[in-house]
């Protein structure tokens, strides 16, 4: 199951910014089980754990995705449990004020993507929270549509193995066939325990070509993206990004 | 010699946009002797005139750079005979209100900037004009450092054959020595008789790395590069940045 809890938080306005999003980290991992924190920490890349905080106007949301039935009842339990909590980093005060969930079989989204007769043909990217992908020992801060989709693939792969996406021809083959055809980007920074991860924020327009089942798969990987988030750090708080 | 020709001229604001850059190139033709315009037609890609639109807040200025003396005297005679003309696209007429003329010889730029003994670490390069790169016969609309190399070392060798610059294994060596930094930039179309070419603008900064003749290099290429342009259709108004 995909589990996506949307935390409305009340946090001071000196604080509101993606980077606070390894403070929220900290403190989910404070609030569980001793195995489970030992559970995640085996996990570097691909943690069933993403969370973000997610910026929109006035309204503030830590957005939590799980993708493990057992970590999301104890979330769940740990958040309702609250009507405040502290970050140690600053002792400031963040209230909860709503909590929604949203739940996902994945076995749904694999049949309703994989039988759209009609794809569109282009999907704009809002990037939400710092991104970036490292690659040679270096952070790329630029796009770049095989890094996004090896990414995606991995992380479904980690998650639900029963589908097996990932695959170096399929991944080939799938960059040649789409194309980032407009964007509006700049260059920024994730402050994450003391050091800033070169990454990049703003929105981008893929374009999707080839035959009808490539694109019904580049589709669907940029649709599940939205969940697991692109990139490195994504349990951090980068990588999260909507479909517009 | 390196001419640049300066003009402020009037312009009708509704066609205040790089984009009139190639109708301005077509009224040079017309004005040119016969011989001189067939002359330019044999270079496609590496023309010894360059020229664009520059809009600077209120001011605008066209342009005009010119790596071969004799072209520069016709193109000066031309302009100083006239006060205005018409484009023939919208019959819009065009005042000339200032003629400027800067002349530098390669000789001393070559020497000021191999002899530096300090290289700034950082470039930032403020691109002016629409920019695009074309490989296996597509636009690419992120700027690149190598093709950004390749085009400028490109240019020089044709203009300045004496020097000699462009060499793959140099080429991926000043590749491996630079790094584009940070960013803001987005996509946008240059127009050009009826086609839109794929394009971007902002600004980026480009960090200097490696031993000091390989700083020096990558710094005058940058700064060469202020003068020829990058990318395609550099005669036509696309690809003009200068170093801030």
């Amino acid at each position: 199951m995909i589990s996506k809890i949307l935390v409305n938080i009340g946090l001071p306005d000196e604080i509101k910014t993606a980077n606070i999003g390894s403070l929220l980290h900290g403190c989910l991992m404070e609030w569980l089980p001793e195995e489970t924190v030992s559970f995640l920490h085996q996990y570097s890349t691909y943690s069933p754990l993403k969370q973000r905080l997610l910026l929109n106007d006035k309204k503030v949301q830590w957005e939590i995705v799980v993708f493990n039935d057992i970590l999301f009842n104890q979330i769940e339990q740990t958040l309702t449990l609250r009507k405040s909590f502290r970050l140690h980093y600053n002792q400031k005060e963040i209230t909860i004020e709503k909590i929604e969930i949203q739940q996902l079989a994945i076995e749904e989204l694999v049949k309703k993507y994989f039988s759209m007769q009609e794809v569109p043909r282009y999907a704009r990217l809002n990037i939400q929270s710092p991104t970036s992908f490292k690659s040679n020992g270096q952070y790329d801060i630029f796009p770049d549509l095989k890094k996004i989709f090896r990414s995606i693939m991995r992380n479904t792969d980690t998650f639900f193995p029963e589908y097996r996406l990932f695959d170096g021809d399929t991944l080939e083959y799938l960059v040649s066939k789409t194309k980032i055809v407009n964007y509006q980007l700049r260059s920024t920074k994730f402050h994450l325990e003391g050091i800033k991860i070169p990454s990049f924020q703003g929105n981008f327009t893929v374009q999707l070509n080839g035959p009808l089942p490539v694109k019904q798969l580049s589709y669907f990987l940029l649709t599940f993206g939205q969940w697991t988030g692109i990139g490195v750090k994504t349990s951090l708080g980068m990588g999260k990004y909507f479909l517009e």
